[in-house]
């Protein structure tokens, strides 16, 4: 399992429209990536225009080969990417332990 | 509930001491923390020396104020604080949404 961590700055004032723009995108295109397990959308409390989003992939190429090689990078990007003040700065990481 | 993401680099080539140092300190520090609900520690794919590490609280302030105030913020410093190679970066996050 690789966790995608999408760190991502917007638009002063536009939380509301950004968080439903992007339930959408998650909702209807990302459910339909290959090798997607899960996600989850966190608003920064410091940074009210900064946010986290993780998505759990099962590997690697299933984000980075597969689902940004296919069609549904294009309809997420135009969903989300009119948001976004700079670009997102994505990075993989994997579990190394937890609490139990 | 709150997520604290710490952003943390060290120095290469350490990564099992800095792994076995933070499951010590988790397990015996930050476990008796109040408030404290839970944590993942997640390695970079990309940047092998990052590290996010992620505590999840009742409340910012059970974080903030209760935690970095007390004793144990000493004592967890003590046992990972050697291994940054730059100030940890620190913030909090909401969670907004996940998928079902």
């Amino acid at each position: 399992m690789i966790l995608e961590v999408a760190d991502l700055r917007i638009a002063p004032g536009q939380q509301a429209e950004f968080e439903a723009a992007m339930r959408r995108g998650l909702e209807t295109v990302i459910a339909r990536a290959r090798g997607m397990k899960g996600w989850k959308v966190n608003r920064g409390v410091e940074s009210a225009e900064r946010y986290l989003l993780m998505v759990f992939w099962d590997t690697l190429d299933d984000h980075t080969v597969h689902f940004r090689g296919s069609p549904l990078f294009a309809e997420w990007r135009a969903i989300v990417g009119p948001f976004f003040a700079e670009p997102p700065r994505v990075e993989h990481f994997e579990l190394v332990a937890k609490s139990s």
